[in-house]
């Protein structure tokens, strides 16, 4: 097709705009001691749900805000509202995936307390998000147990891009017959030694480990002492 | 963002181009007396089990084939290989949905039967694929009872892009509290009247009605009789 490298030329010059922007706001989360958490997955891999649950459990212990994308609605943001954190829907339109501008625009005017959590939930994609940076601290992966044990291979960019995977529903496992150690090698396959964790939001399975996780992070990246919860 | 216009611009031409081959394809497709039926959703909503279980049931009555995109591996055409029906993969590298072209050029060096029913299987993703016409005769987008009865909501434009609506997966729907109801509400909320079908490619719920509605659109199409199944 004679318009694709034009089109290839205009993408490059909006990834490298988007990474100006995106080094900016990470320099500014360093200097504010915010730790930022992005979340990608397919739409229904339950990153509202885990989100929600991670917000409830960290909100008594450390000051946490979360940002969450969607094409159209705003009931991510409203489910959210129900762990009492401060949350701001950011709506793309027909636009696939989160850039930084717009994660920009949406704290130029939140009047809320600078958090030491900041949680990023992406528009609901496994491709288009992986190319754009959004200055997160850690960007985490999720892959339900429903969708299948072959995701990563499948999907080798956004696995490649994101620091931690996330196996999400567990308890769901055995009623779809999810084969985890499958899913494991094949998350390996992709990106060897990709740090990985098992939850379920709905039964609580594997958030303790995660928590502590975040904490670890949060406390080397700002060298804070020891855990809170 | 100041590149922003020019993108814009760029891919409109994208979309021209387009639907130029998705128009020839079309025409081409009715002059061979083809009933192309495409596939949309989520990664894991059960594209590939949905469209195993239908070549292995239509394949003993129609000459059916299939094409399927995804970013990499040949793992969908290896299952659905398995339907004993002509398969071939479309690997779309980086590319987050099927384009016309693609599809003309893979039809160009495959060697098999005029199929009387072509299927597509898209890359798993419910945005991008929504403004890419493939020429085809029916585009079913497909919702699982494990992704959540919003989805429609939220990802409006790939329900207003499709024909019709198919919930997968509904011997899960008691395991995720699924509300059959709300996601009906949902889909018409959207696209008001949107046919709806319901089915587990699993335990073969809903499969009959499913081919029934096939077996009538392609009748219709091509004005031949009654159904063979």
């Amino acid at each position: 097709m004679s318009a694709q490298p034009r089109l290839l030329e205009v993408r490059k010059n909006i990834l490298k705009q988007n990474d100006i922007v995106a080094r900016a706001l990470r320099e500014r989360f360093r200097a504010e001691g915010t730790f930022v958490v992005s979340l990608v997955s397919s739409p229904g891999a339950g990153k509202t749900a885990f989100l929600e649950k991670t917000l409830t459990l960290l909100r008594p212990h450390y000051r946490v805000a979360a940002l969450v994308g969607d094409l159209a609605t705003e009931n991510d943001a409203l489910r959210l509202a129900r762990s009492h954190a401060p949350v701001k829907q950011i709506t793309t339109g027909t636009l696939c995936h989160l850039e930084a501008a717009m994660v920009e625009r949406a704290l130029a005017d939140w009047d809320t307390d600078t958090p030491e959590f900041l949680f990023i939930e992406n528009v609901g994609n496994l491709v288009c998000p992986s190319s754009y940076d959004l200055g997160e601290s850690l960007r985490l992966v999720l892959l339900s147990v429903t969708e299948g044990e072959d995701k990563p291979l499948k999907y080798p960019t956004i696995f490649n891009s994101a620091d931690v995977a996330v196996i999400t529903k567990i308890d769901l496992a055995e009623a779809v017959e999810f084969d985890e150690a499958l899913a494991h090698a094949n998350i390996q396959a992709v990106r060897p030694a990709m740090h990985c964790l098992t939850v379920s939001a709905k039964t609580g399975v594997g958030m303790p480990e995660y928590l502590r996780f975040l904490e670890n992070r949060f406390a080397d990246a700002f060298e804070t002492s020891g855990p809170r919860i």
